[in-house]
């Protein structure tokens, strides 16, 4: 599989770049007010940004820990060169688990782990040393990197081919360009249909309680030339049940073998409206969000963030102090709520299983 | 029907006191922070409070405008005494024009101007001068206030009889003591099963963009020792089809003849949830809520408001500036998700038509 990154849409700038043990990465925490780009030289800079968000997106996320190996390794050969390769294996092991644990519920994180791991086996198999090692994992996370953005342009044909002409769409949280090392996965299909001329209107939930709605898919939109109308989570269920929408795409963070999908939280309310407004609901997702593991979304662990993500930074408060608060960071929509799922390998309908994602 | 206040649970303020010419009320827009009574003594300041919701729900809406008229004739004798029957009719069917277009969805709201104008006609055919007239209609305000209290009271009743014991109850935004003349709807059921020794637990949405239910609903049952859990609006569906809930139960703003009901945009996707996962979806309202002359949800307006409320008032922009905003205040929940209304006359369950609600 080719390592070039195709172009991105006009306007979106490249959320992840890596280059001889340095990755550059676009906060996404300060978006829309600015736009910085902070590097990671070593592994607690990368598992910071991926824990407190600053890179998200369950594609993105995977990519930066691939990324994130690199890193360390090469810090490691820089600190205290010649690192012999039972070294070089040991310090990647304690960086693949310190990389798995910042984020509990993205699928994706798992397996670009699990493909730099096997990268890494081949390498050392071959008796090759820590240098060699490097250059090794740098070329498998370029190409985890590519194949994603290949992934993200192939999901986008294929939810182009099932929405109508002109469409009025509807995503949650942010499942764009900078979710993912191309187009984006939900986003991906609205970018690619508008720069191929489909007259798409979208509508974002603002997606509490981070807003990734409000500050990266509608700042996504605004600057590739499609600006979205924006509303709060509670208000997708009247406009969809009133025929405001024609169809509901959102990502998925990890999908079931049955199909149920975890996503960010709100986004079953969607489905729940979809299905009773007799709206198609679309998951855009590529099949590395899938893990066989889990039969039934009951498998799929759910992240509880702290509760502090609910209160305002600064200002007025806006609960009484000291109060309870529950901050789950995604949830499932059962398998039946999915019309279909827009993957890398085309549309994919149900019934679902280990079969149709295999 | 008697004119005495009930008293209050204990911790909960009086958010609404009317004597001569000068409406005390609780601004709420600035609560949990601040706890400030402003005093209104004319209609301009009544219908500030009104429309920019330093009162809000239903309920209390048509209290604090019966009051306002008598805000407004008080302060009309006193600019200008004496004030001839003709003048003062004048001067109130203005008051009541200005007070009725502060918010167009709460059916409490024409109510009690239908109300106070029915008092108003009885004492002008009786032949008395102003000064008359704004005692009858301060004595008809008082007891439009004490009869909403009663109400709220047999509200409480209602539903403290169809939940279990103990109670995971789920609500959105406020319905609570400030929302009304008494213990409140929906929270009047928690809040008078808390004082009769009743075991709830309480998730309180936080209701964007306003934040009613972070900032009244939260305070309201911290104040009355039955601290809630908060959520964001999004995770609610989540937490009801996992079984974490025994009942949701919300206010009303205004219901159609068949049971639609008009509530805080968020309400609709709850129901839908309740609705899937098999949970009661209960709706707490006095049955000056229901507006016999919609016959449907689709006959009650709903109210778009402002999309500045999306964004915050300081801090760093959540969204590119200038994009576009839908923010409608209320969404329409069918009348084959509630499962029963609670109302001063009991226990209201389907089938919904005028005659139930009559």
């Amino acid at each position: 599989m080719s390592t070039a990154l195709p172009a991105l849409p006009a306007g979106i700038p490249r959320n992840l770049a890596y280059a001889r043990g340095c990755l550059r990465l676009l906060d996404q925490t300060l978006l829309p007010a600015a736009e910085r780009y902070p590097h990671c030289r070593d592994l607690a800079a990368v598992t910071e940004a991926i824990g407190s968000l600053r890179v998200r997106g369950a594609p993105a996320i995977g990519i930066a820990a691939a990324y994130g190996l690199c890193v360390d390794l090469a810090a490691a050969l820089a600190e205290a060169p010649p690192l012999s390769p039972e070294a070089a294996a040991h310090r990647l092991a304690g960086a693949r688990a310190a990389l798995l644990a910042t984020r509990p519920t993205a699928a994706n994180l798992a397996a670009a782990l699990a493909a730099m791991a096997a990268a890494e086996r081949r390498v050392l198999a071959a008796g090759a040393g820590a240098p060699a090692l490097l250059a090794a994992l740098e070329a498998a996370a370029h190409a985890w990197h590519a194949d994603d953005a290949a992934r993200c342009a192939a999901i986008a044909a294929a939810g182009l081919a099932a929405l109508p002409e002109p469409a009025r769409i509807l995503t949650h949280c942010n499942a764009g360009p900078l979710a993912t090392g191309g187009v984006g996965t939900a986003l991906g299909v609205v970018l690619a249909g508008h720069a191929a001329g489909r007259r798409f209107a979208v509508w974002v939930n603002e997606t509490r309680p981070l807003l990734q709605g409000a500050r990266i898919t509608a700042w996504e939109l605004t600057r590739a030339g499609v600006p979205p109308t924006l509303q709060v989570d509670g208000a997708a269920a009247s406009l969809i049940v009133a025929g405001g929408v024609d169809a509901v795409i959102v990502g998925a963070d990890r999908i079931a073998a049955n199909g149920d999908t975890a996503n960010k939280v709100g986004t079953l309310p969607l489905a729940l409206a979809c299905a009773h407004a007799g709206v198609p609901f679309y998951v855009a997702a590529p099949l590395s969000t899938v893990d066989l593991r889990c039969q039934t979304g009951r498998d799929i662990p759910i992240e509880e963030r702290g509760g502090a993500e609910l209160l305002p930074d600064g200002g007025a408060p806006w609960a009484p102090s000291g109060l309870a608060l529950r901050n789950p960071a995604f949830d499932v929509t059962p398998a039946g709520f999915v019309t279909a799922f827009f993957t890398e390998r085309g549309r994919v309908g149900p019934p679902y299983d280990s079969a149709a994602f295999g």
